[in-house]
């Protein structure tokens, strides 16, 4: 209602000037005759140029746009509020926001701190990593974030990968320092990357894992971890470091003399209760508090059964004694040269380029839903210096995890104060409360995971990308089995290729419509897909759907000669006029390089060879300007060049007319 | 005068129909009110779809319409046409043909036979198999090749990149069977890997090696290769094997008392004649056969001056006994299990390409010259196969050399019978001439290498890739220089990933332009190109130059509503009627992806939010589809997409004024 009514409003202001043109417009003359002649872009020195493409490609938002026509000291607080977003809403920070902060802070560190234990150990780290992790980096992101409604800590998936990537190396049972110290020297290269991405405005770098790839590999690593919790949910003791469908499965049923059939009544009885309480928040969003508290309930509620049995059974594995105190400095356990750096440095990339793209993933979406935006690169920043301070500080990677973010948002978080809110539960629990995690079953834990991840598995995305584009649908595929057969890197790795293969495979065998006019109009279009378009007899009009590259080029030019070929045949065999001029509109051939630009003129002498005349129509404009400085265009002459497919049709038609 | 006679000829057959459709066009009545409705291409099966893809991937030159609607026995024969071109002009064949070609062939045996010589040197092979190389392969290629002026044989920039790619494990003068075996192999699999991109029509593997880089390419290897001659010029007998221009040229300098005068006196006398000659024959082209006579003239002219002074100095290196007899053969040298084995195939893949794409440029370029074409993939097939063979006849690899098919062209050959012609000199060279070959001294042999690869150096191309395309220009000085300073393949490679970078970077930052109309008519063109176009009022018109992918996704997005930010300050500041709808013209939007989709629809519903109308114009045929599949289109309404942007307007606008 209100909408409408802005709607009217906006109507209001609806002026002369504006009708007059398109009445304009609407009562043009017959315009058949007046060809208007195709000009050249303004002239640009390549400085120019080179100034422009480059602020297209690293700065294309505009990042600077506040700071123009502002006094020295606006430009200071405004780019100390650049830095640190902090500074943005602080000062209007009041005390009704704090409170929706505060509920919002609780619950999120209800579900932070469990998590937080899980992910520690999918990631092989000791269960107190996971909380340290929780602290330190939601603390600066609060700082430097640009997002309000991000939940910061470990993710089950940057986890995953971290800890299968280290563990084909290094096992933590054996050698418990190193692992450790390989694992923040990750988080420290993870950081690294992740902030230079930002600070070098190489944001577009994580949009190449597009979303057919990103649903495969979530999939993959959810079966993977799942998989993996058998060995928790079994109570398994031995149990293979590889992250392989194959010898997980196998290890499982080799070791069924270890299976413990407490651990198991436990473990399926919580797994169950989580996902019951799951699946009542998905159908009822209001509800969302039922699957925020479950996994501390059951953490709490597990614990207090394995306490009142610990006398009676030892089958059921628990967590232990985790040290109390705050997070331990870790700047002294980075490790910068030895044999194991480079494996360091690419689990720091992969882990690092992984959670890069969930947080910005995670942070856009629920900015879109409050309308208003995150910047990608200031993220990054945000995010890779976030990993620096952790791994100094004894954290592992950490990012906007998608489960905390949706369990803040929907319990109203106003600001980055809700992360500041859950790192001060995460102190109370370091300081206060790890004796209480002594009695709590690895079984819950695994339970914990499994949930999580589950709905990772998108099978209806999956089922989408299917039936809409079949060659993601493929991407997607590859990064699943990627993932689940060979290794999370080869799979990625696969599934980046595909996307890449796709993009190329569009512009090495672009499509060539054939146009036809739709009666009574200058309109021309693609004969297959408007019934009504007709041909034009003596003209062979083709639009390119491509720009015109080197890795085209060939093609086009043998597949152009060979329509012309085909459309003698066929006027030959139905006893048509006879073909005498081929137009190429090129409204979709947004570049030219050298080699097309020689393709063009050899085919055009080909066509003169046989007298068929070439003519362009719309060519955009930096191709107006290579053909001009290629001397193309003084090839082609006047009379070679078009503006619109119309215009060149009843020109060179009427110039039939006119000759005897 | 012909050409004008023939052109009023076809204008005679002009008829009455096709006069009708163009006046029709040209007395449209005034049409702007009426909207077209955009429609679906016509209702495909995927399998339909998949196999249109494929045959456009894998049979682009449909080569098997000939044998449509003919009978088996004449399916047969055209087959067999196909399959050996030579029985396309055989039957045809007569003594006037054979006249042209016996004499062009005699002229290319006579530089085939030093460049034979010259060429093996340079693949530190022994000067003999040269000659072998120029005796079989002709003659496979005279059977299968489709090229009639193709002059076959050993080229300089394969031999250069073997010699280089062996000799930087296996030295020739340490362990020359060893490194037989490999030129063999190497050989071996260029010819396989050739012919199979042939057999699986793969043949635009090659497209991707853009002229661009090919030009900094050979002017990259002629540099090395005549810098490495300087070996033979300055008759220095200790010499790097390194490739690379710093080594090659400290060892020119620190063997300076190796340098032998009457070498260099000799070297540089005939070098000036050879390079004269050159240039008489690229001043006057009809001179041709001045410098296709000169290398063999220099040799005899050099082997009896040598001859002469024989008991007078030893200084002057000589290439010293060659075996007389036919091509022995040599697949029991094929070498297919050890420690090599990786680097013949490296090799092998490396000279396959290059000189594959050397081949098939050569034959397309005299081709076109002569107005007929040829089959790239069937070539692949015929130089793959020759060189299959070849390994197996103590050749090395072979293809289509420039020089000599500008020879051959030039001498006058009409089919590949010259080939044939060639290879029977070079029979009888082998056969009876060799002894005579005993004193010919190595270092004429250099001046011969240096004047034929001085003309790969073409620096007006480099000048006008410079001018036209500063991306193709830096791909082609990155080939260059990387091919000068670190090695063949690496300087490929970085050239062959600039190039994909560039294809890469056009999707992933693509241009967008804003629409105006052009007074008077129904054309709306860039504002910036044309200064006649003007924006029409409370609209913002925007065309998408790139299909719109994950790519390219993010980046669309937020640069549409910097655009709408960007114009919404501009009203304010000009008092300007507010903006009330966006129409994206989607001529040029010729693919989309599954995260294209997603973005059109989260940035409609963006706008949405700020009461901004979202309009697509024109979408073509396979993005009307997947906006269907996906369910864009219900959500978008009939009111939402427009065939074209003019279209849009005016519906849109004439919807405003019958509001209230």
């Amino acid at each position: 209602m209100g909408m409408n009514n802005n709607r009217v409003e906006h109507f209001d202001c609806y002026d002369q000037q504006q009708f007059q043109t398109i009445i304009k417009i609407q009562q043009q003359p017959d315009i058949a005759m007046e060809i208007h002649k195709v000009e050249l872009p303004p002239q640009r020195t390549t400085l120019h140029k080179l100034k422009q493409r480059l602020s297209e490609i690293f700065f294309p938002d505009d990042p600077f746009y506040r700071f123009k026509n502002q006094s020295c000291f606006m430009k200071f607080i405004l780019g100390l509020q650049y830095l640190f977003p902090i500074f943005q809403w602080a000062p209007q920070y009041n005390f009704h926001l704090l409170r929706s902060d505060a509920i919002s802070g609780l619950t999120i560190a209800s579900l932070a701190i469990p998590q937080g234990i899980s992910y520690a150990k999918l990631a092989n780290l000791p269960p107190i990593v996971g909380l340290y992790s929780s602290f330190v980096p939601p603390l600066i992101y609060s700082l430097l974030g640009s997002s309000k409604h991000l939940g910061v800590g470990p993710v089950s998936i940057a986890s995953l990968v971290m800890g299968s990537m280290l563990s084909e190396s290094v096992s933590f049972t054996q050698d418990p320092i190193l692992y450790l110290k390989l694992a923040f020297t990750a988080t420290f290269f993870a950081g690294v990357f992740q902030a230079s991405l930002g600070l070098l405005r190489l944001g577009f770098v994580i949009d190449f894992l597009s979303k057919a790839t990103l649903v495969g590999f979530m999939a993959g690593a959810a079966v993977i971890v799942s998989l993996q919790q058998l060995k928790g949910l079994l109570g398994i003791v031995h149990f293979t470091t590889k992250m392989q469908i194959v010898p997980v499965l196998i290890s499982v049923f080799k070791q069924r003399d270890e299976w413990s059939w407490q651990t198991i009544v436990m473990g399926f009885g919580f797994l169950a209760f989580l996902l019951t309480t799951r699946h009542i928040s998905l159908k009822k969003p209001k509800l969302f508090w039922v699957s925020a508290a479950a996994p501390l309930a059951s953490v709490i509620l597990s614990t207090i059964l394995v306490f009142l049995v610990r006398n009676k059974t030892h089958k059921i594995a628990i967590i232990g004694n985790l040290p109390k105190g705050l997070n331990p400095p870790s700047s002294n356990m980075l490790y910068f040269n030895g044999p194991f750096l480079a494996l360091a440095m690419k689990t720091g990339l992969v882990t690092g380029i992984l959670s890069l793209t969930e947080g910005i993933a995670v942070g856009r979406t629920f900015a879109a839903l409050k309308n208003y935006q995150v910047d990608g690169n200031k993220e990054m920043m945000a995010i890779g210096l976030m990993n620096i301070a952790g791994s100094c500080s004894s954290c592992y990677v950490t990012t906007g995890s998608f489960s905390r973010s949706a369990v803040n948002y929907n319990a109203g978080a106003q600001t980055t104060v809700s992360n500041i809110i859950m790192a001060s539960a995460v102190l109370v629990t370091l300081l206060f409360l790890m004796p209480l995690f002594h009695y709590t079953p690895n079984v819950v834990l695994a339970a914990i995971i499994i949930t999580a991840v589950i709905g990772l598995i998108d099978y209806q995305a999956a089922f989408k990308l299917l039936k809409v584009d079949k060659l993601d649908f493929l991407a997607c595929m590859c990064s699943f089995f990627g993932v689940l057969f060979i290794s999370v890197p080869v799979g990625l790795g696969i599934a980046v290729a595909i996307s890449v293969f796709k993009i190329l495979l569009h512009v090495t065998r672009p499509n060539i419509l054939v146009l036809g006019n739709i009666p009574g109009t200058q309109i021309f279009h693609n004969v297959n897909q408007y019934k009504e378009a007709s041909r034009v007899p003596s003209f062979l009009i083709l639009g390119v759907e491509s720009p015109i590259y080197f890795a085209n080029s060939t093609y086009l030019q043998e597949r152009i000669l060979r329509w012309v070929r085909e459309e003698e045949e066929h006027i030959k065999a139905n006893n048509g006029s006879s073909l005498k001029c081929i137009i190429l509109d090129m409204t979709a051939v947004t570049d030219i390089d050298t080699s097309g630009l020689d393709t063009l003129c050899e085919l055009r002498k080909m066509l003169e060879k046989k007298l068929l005349k070439l003519v362009l129509a719309n060519p955009v404009g930096n191709v107006m300007e290579k053909l001009h400085q290629s001397k193309n265009l003084d090839e082609l002459g006047l009379k070679g060049i078009y503006l619109t497919v119309g215009e060149a049709v009843s020109d060179i038609a009427s110039s039939w007319k006119a000759q005897p």
